[in-house]
């Protein structure tokens, strides 16, 4: 029931993803009496999904503290799918911050994430990259950036299909005595890990569009920033292309002239292709659709979750976590080892 | 001596920007015998030039604490001037670190200010943007967040030419509850402020390219990865239209055809239109040239200390600063007033 054209859109996209995973089925959250009229309109995709009636639904703008309250809303009831077993994975176009607060409280962290991470895929002049974290949280000490860098390279071995997946940590410089504590930490015990031969160290802003590694690591609060300037600037440029091509007739011609190309590079740009932001860490799959995209975004956004679904993603984000020691919280490299032991394995925690 | 095609590119820019300046004096050093031979070729500059011969010069790669030690390095010895009275400003192509590190170190900080920071101007939908931080200080608390916002208002009136800039803090969302005890802290600070009128509150990512305000405030971590991410975002676009332009004969004349447009774009996004980052909160103006620019560029990076000497706008930051009351550091909301007493003017320090 969330986002702006629902639930429209969200049975539009479902069917287009149905059709795409057709051994797949489907759990509905929602209004009964529209969900079914809906459903109508796409019989293969309505033999594979089962609608639960919902009476309540969190609104866009609705505080995640009162979200929370909403027991019986279809997220929420969504959400309780996923951490009671019945559902794999959860998909939703809706108030991003209230399902980010809920996901966390209602689904467990899988064992040794101290916090989970929002990651997306955007595109690059080299191909595809993960970042990650979108802005989850807005304060991370070194031990969160190693388990996003763990998470990182998981969720792109597993949704991108890559083998050796690179790693850059963002930062102001590549210089290795550039940044604050936290990142040099977070590097130095990444040098040390099984992720040490795909771990490519600083990388900077313009990595970002360069696609210089594959996978991005860096804070909630900058990751936020980055994938907004980044957007903001795609869009801007993509505003300007149109005030130029429409600026005279023989504009209009050229852009006729070169539209073959214009159109792919559009196309690669679309944001659509890249919809589904994934909340990591979590003992379940969670992904947010954009909540203005339409039912081919939505569909897009039920690819991701599936993909990790199918891929195992969590057992093998499990595996990733017993293999790596994270650095404890305050434990920066003055403070070093205390009372001669040092840094737990994440694994034994 | 310094920036990639130093010092050539710095001796043709300087020579253009004398042609716009001829009111100013310069004092150029280096090697006295290449400068001399290049001011031959410019007779109007070379009469407003005074050359200071100096023995070494910093290397682009050489770290910070290195080129502290070379006190009779041309970037020195400019510095020097600046600190002694003898010179205004000072513009330097060459290693950015070993600047800002020599700049913070020989010339003072204004009365009031915690700690400088590095702003730039930048395109934007609306309009020129200055955003500060860029990466001068890695961490930040309020207070410096509201000192670099008393910056960028006197910066954009004096630069910008704007009468009553408008003020945003970066951030993960425009809520009043978003970000950190930092940002929201300061966004406190500034809307009981003389800056009141003029702050927006809260900006995200995306309102760098929309140019939704003026200035945007933020710490040097996020400023140096949002500035670069916006930079090699443009990069990347500027790229594959020429691949798109190239790709066909029809595409090359669709090019031809639309190109006027095309054109005013490229020069609207040119880099060398905004070359010049400055150092704010110091005792003397100090700009940084992009190392790789050209003779337009650098000269351009000359307008902008011209224009910061020229409006007085050290004086400006002075009153801009005897007007505000600046957060204490480690003075949380929580914490309150200690001892009874308010937070002090920055002024009385």
């Amino acid at each position: 029931m969330g986002g702006d054209g629902a639930p429209e859109i969200v049975v539009a996209g479902l069917a287009l993803a149905a059709e795409r995973h057709p051994s797949a089925r489907f759990l509905l959250f929602g209004d009964e009496t529209r969900l079914g009229q809906l459903l109508r309109r796409y019989r293969r995709a309505a033999a594979l999904c089962a609608v639960r009636h919902t009476p309540e639904a969190i609104a866009g703008d609705m505080k995640p503290t009162a979200a929370l309250r909403l027991r019986r809303a279809s997220m929420r009831l969504a959400i309780d799918a996923v951490a009671g077993g019945e559902a794999a994975g959860v998909v939703s176009a809706g108030n991003t911050g209230a399902l980010l607060a809920l996901a966390k409280i209602v689904i467990k962290t899988l064992p040794g994430i101290d916090r989970p991470a929002m990651a997306a895929i955007g595109p690059s002049e080299r191909g595809d990259v993960v970042m990650l974290d979108l802005g989850a949280n807005v304060a991370c000490d070194a031990r969160n950036l190693v388990e996003f860098a763990v998470m990182g390279d998981v969720f792109a071995r597993t949704v991108l299909g890559l083998t050796g997946p690179t790693i850059g940590l963002l930062n102001v410089g590549s210089e290795e005595m550039k940044g604050d504590e936290r990142v040099r930490q977070a590097a130095d015990v990444l040098r040390e890990s099984y992720l040490a031969p795909q771990f490519h160290g600083f990388v900077e802003g313009h990595d970002i569009a360069a696609g210089t590694t594959d996978v991005i690591v860096t804070d909630g609060f900058t990751g936020n920033v980055a994938l907004k300037t980044f957007e903001g600037t795609g869009k801007l440029v993509r505003g300007l292309l149109r005030q130029v091509f429409s600026s005279s007739w023989s504009a209009r011609l050229g852009y006729l002239l070169a539209r073959p190309g214009l159109d792919r590079l559009r196309e690669w740009m679309d944001p659509r292709r890249y919809n589904g932001a994934v909340m990591l860490g979590l003992s379940g799959v969670v992904v947010k659709s954009h909540g203005g995209t339409d039912a081919a975004g939505f569909a897009h956004a039920v690819d991701v979750a599936m993909d990790m679904v199918e891929h195992r993603f969590n057992d093998r984000m499990r595996e990733g976590l017993s293999r790596i020691m994270v650095p404890q919280p305050g434990m920066g490299p003055a403070d070093g080892p205390r009372n001669g032991h040092g840094p737990r394995l994440a694994a034994a925690r």
